[in-house]
């Protein structure tokens, strides 16, 4: 296999430029924009938009054949296959109430799957880099490598999504309210933390519906890399997005997905056309 | 008034000497205890314990006549007013579960009211303290005055609480449906951190039930002393636990208190053995 290291010391680059714009406006009391108009409450920053300014204007200078793929800004088109797909701030919510669970998000995608990802935390000082089938953790110039807990059932597992009224849908509901009452322990409020900690080993299980690929593919290979399993509730590759199973063992994922799957949307393909 | 600050400086050194006991033990796949029995999961640690422990040895040899009361080895009363009231690991259940918002709760009461607060938590390096009226952040050697919000209406709050499920009675489901529907913002999964952000400015309004007194005494220095306002649902000192209003400004505290109080529980008082 190709080491794709490189990319990966240049997404940490990224995450530095992103820290320097969104770090000094944590609990800063700033202005909070409202993207859902008079209706609800969808928060992004100042420094959301600014910092992926930044990190799209290095990603052209080092690499001006890749793609980008961001929350603020949407998508460029690069002339190869590679595109880094970014969210300045996973957990907007928890960034304006001051809660340092929130993440920067970059992956890169080769077309075929996230080759690397990182999710930042700059106010804890963590960094957790998935690449090359491991991930780590770098906090104080130390580097840890990380690996997944062994729970292997759904009784044992500690399970996390960030808000039960993620749930929408009576097929969501009925998901949640299952694993909610077979898990061990549920916790809630942790975005992108969450699945960052299936790698450190603390949380088994997160499961979220309605993400945007830039929710998730960065945590792909952060939660792969430690021996966890990432899919939509179909079992199918989770880049894309969607309604997610993340589990830290494929035995775990194994009887989520089999709960789950009968209750999956139909997936958008071209077969609904004929 | 009297300065306290002697006995705020002696809580950091009992913070520190919790804080050897707990952190190496946070993401160590430690053996987890169940005081519940067999019934619900009810985590506690060796670190809780060993912390307590260890926070006693120096509260005992230091100011001898002083009482401890705390999570996991009960009251132990002094020969004066001076009690201390402690939780090492408030929040096990984020503690076990990775997630860097559990804190340890150390306060002194001196008979009328907890006069010095300290919530720490050590792997983020967060020190919240509450003494003689201010409340600060202590991080990175630097010390920060802390000042809550503005806010002064439920609509404009951001409200936080560790999860609806603490809320089981149809009064304890009324009062969190009104304040959850009505806020402009909910946030769960804080344990003692959702408090101390309401000294720091990110969280304008914590209502929980069913408090210990170790659980919210450390707590209320820290509010009060950036400006906010922490009562029981009837309006009452909130040092002896039980459902707790903690708000950034006296206008919210109202607004929220006049939706609690018709909710509130009988107190256990004499009169209701008359």
């Amino acid at each position: 296999m190709t080491s794709h290291v490189e990319f990966a010391d240049f997404a940490t680059t990224l995450a530095d430029a992103a820290s320097k714009a969104t770090l000094p406006l944590f609990r800063s009391g700033i202005a909070v924009d409202n993207k859902a108009g008079s209706g609800g409450f969808d928060p992004v920053t100042e420094a959301d938009k600014q910092a992926e300014a930044e990190i799209r204007t290095l990603i052209k200078s080092t690499y001006p054949d890749h793609g980008i793929f961001g929350e603020e800004h949407g998508l460029e088109e690069g002339d190869s296959d590679y595109l880094w797909v970014l969210d300045p701030i996973d957990g907007t919510r928890a960034f304006i109430s001051g809660i340092p669970l929130w993440g920067t998000l970059i992956a890169l995608h080769d077309g075929k799957t996230p080759i690397v990802g990182l999710m930042d935390q700059p106010y804890i000082g963590e960094r957790f880099i998935g690449v090359d089938n491991e991930a780590y953790l770098e906090r104080g110039g130390k580097r840890k490598l990380l690996k997944a807990r062994s729970c292997k059932t759904l009784r044992d597992a500690t399970f996390s999504t960030t808000t039960p009224e993620l749930f929408e849908t009576p097929a969501e509901k009925q998901g949640f309210d299952i694993l909610h009452r077979e898990a061990r322990l549920t916790r809630f409020g942790c975005d992108c933390y969450a699945y960052s900690l299936i790698a450190a080993g603390g949380i088994d299980l997160v499961v979220e519906v309605g993400l945007k690929p830039y929710d998730i593919q960065a945590l792909i290979p952060i939660v792969t890399g430690a021996g966890g399993v990432v899919t939509n509730w179909r079992g199918e590759p989770a880049d894309q997005g969607g309604d997610i199973i993340a589990a830290a063992t494929p035995a775990l994922h194994a009887e989520v997905l089999g709960l789950l799957k009968p209750l999956a949307k139909a997936p958008p393909s071209p077969q609904q056309d004929r």
